[in-house]
């Protein structure tokens, strides 16, 4: 058994809020290996800790434990609860943050977290990823069974979010999708996925025309170098999706592009 | 045994200065687990690192070794001190960083440092914290006993801060203290400890008003929840002192508040 | 036999690329030791980065495994390489980043990365970080014998890139080098070496004068601490180079100074 786990938060470095949390887990589980996932997420921006967490649990081993604190909510009504899903254990308040691993197909249980014997005492009403995720992602590594942390709850009363649209004209042979993240790079991450791709054009995947903010681009790319550095291009990133990147630049820049912004891809006119 | 050891520096990131004290350790020490504390005290900061390890240090195991380089003297004629308080372990420069961890019920011993021995040879003129700090950590982490690291000193002339004023007027029942540290999120840390608010006002400690930067805050919230968005309030933060806050926002920004603005509590009229 | 694996990438922290690389070397070597050299390398600053790995690497014990993605040429023909030398593992895109490990008499072996087995499947053309060298790095940490990761290369193929100059004028005594890298305090870390002034200035090696954009500085002092708070000072730095600082400030500040301006150093006139 693994005793990996992942923090995910609004937290920032420069404050000690992150590193308590370590404290508090070592406190119980001395052997556990601690990962910082990120904790740049913007200030109380749910949907893209959604995003990244489920980009990023995948590659860790089966039953890592991860914890996701962007708490806008903490000391409201909202409530905290355990996923387990995809062979991994995600800890975090019940706000949407956990939203992008709900399918059903990999979904095996969730719980309402109601285990105050594990909790640091007394709880705080401003910190609940210290007082609460903390110590029991720290029994979770150590073994506890899941089941142990409170009452289970079905899969549809967990809180999701507004999945942002993907539009396939199946007629028109049309993609409207939008950007989901801007990486440290200025890459564009897109929320069309490389299935959504195959599905509609087949063989001929390559062969698209991508328009963004009144750009064009032709082909999607084996990779960044099949262009001149500082020229924009298409590839398939590395979460499986469609990326507009500049190489060796910035298309975040080039394309003065922000989030939402909207990305269509057609067939290229021969 | 733990063999925890934490680091607090200023000195960010980017360069390899922190990442080469931990392979320093790593190469004594192979067992050690390392916790980055916080390494963007602001440069040469003496007081934020001061208060950041005093808040920080009581969630970590005792007999952790904390190690802390905020060291502007590096080189001169300051000492460094091995501190072994409220059971953990504290190595800093002697300038006032360990300043808020020196309270008589709670001191064990302390030494300075002058087992040779132990240091990375050559030893820099510009780098203790990699050169003495790194691997006497690494020797305490694995068990040396702290009275071999060199002569024992008197708490009493080991360096402090002046601590940041709290004026408590018994008969006009008014408590005067300052801001004494803004986080990530905007909140405004006092320096105010729920004790002191409850000597004061006993039973009706959350029926007080407060003001800071010209605006008054009417009674202190279970949490941030307790006000609608955007709204001003006031909560016992997670460090158990009184803090002010916007809900979902920043209250920095909203009073346009700085270090060491004064925060002044009152009754409320009925 | 250690199994420590440190990081140097120009990932920044923000997005979960660093993390998910960490998440592939777990699953592969669940007791790896992983440190994070640097993620603040300028975006495809190769130059920034073969100046780090060279200046850190020695403060980790034998062994131990460097992975340094710093990599505008993923996906294109440039190789992935191991360089086996000062008896450490260095595992890089061959574009330069370990050029400055190169020295005949340091060199043991290099490879070609060619172990497909031990890759990420599929591997993605747009980071090859966490599909080829952490997992290859994972493999490394846990035992695996170099050679078996691919054939053999000559030192000489090796990418470098172009040193720094330092010209060595004998006859007038005057060393002309330049600034090699900024620190985050501001320290200005020149190309010219201690061994380099001993060399031309013998027992005289302190009394030099030292000129930066049109400043003066007499002399090389002991520590920071020679001079009065806010004044311009030259000191060996802990990277074992000649360092202009200002004691508790900024010398890039003061002197406005910038990457690659020039640094003259001359016996001081009696």
């Amino acid at each position: 058994m693994t005793s990996i786990i992942t923090l995910t938060t609004d937290f920032g470095l420069a404050d000690e809020y992150v590193a308590v949390m370590k404290g508090v887990i070592l406190g119980r589980a001395p052997d556990a290996t601690i990962i910082d996932l990120s904790h740049g997420i913007a200030r109380q921006n749910i949907r893209q800790a959604a995003l990244l967490i489920a980009s990023a649990y995948k590659f860790f081993p089966d039953r890592t434990v991860h914890i996701v604190v962007v708490d806008p909510g903490v000391g409201g009504s909202r409530r905290l609860i355990l996923l387990q899903a995809h062979g991994h254990l995600f800890l975090a308040p019940d706000n949407g943050v956990l939203g992008l691993l709900l399918e059903p197909e990999h979904f095996q249980a969730a719980y309402e977290l109601q285990c105050e014997q594990y909790y640091v005492q007394p709880v705080s009403s401003t910190f609940h990823g210290r007082d609460i995720l903390a110590p029991v992602a720290a029994r979770l590594a150590k073994g506890l069974d899941p089941a142990a942390v409170g009452p289970a709850i079905a899969r549809q009363v967990i809180k999701t979010i507004a999945a942002t649209e993907v539009n396939i004209d199946q007629k028109q042979h049309i993609i409207t999708g939008e950007i989901a993240a801007i990486d440290h790079f200025g890459n564009l991450l897109t929320n069309i996925s490389a299935e959504c791709l195959q599905d509609l054009y087949g063989s001929e995947k390559s062969f698209v025309t991508i328009t963004v903010n009144g750009r064009t681009i032709t082909g999607i790319h084996g990779s960044y170098m099949r262009k001149a550095p500082g020229e924009l291009l298409a590839v398939i990133g590395s979460r499986g999706f469609l990326e507009i990147a500049v190489n060796q630049g910035s298309a975040a820049s080039y394309l003065a592009a922000r989030l939402a912004d909207k990305v269509r891809v057609e067939k290229s006119r021969a």
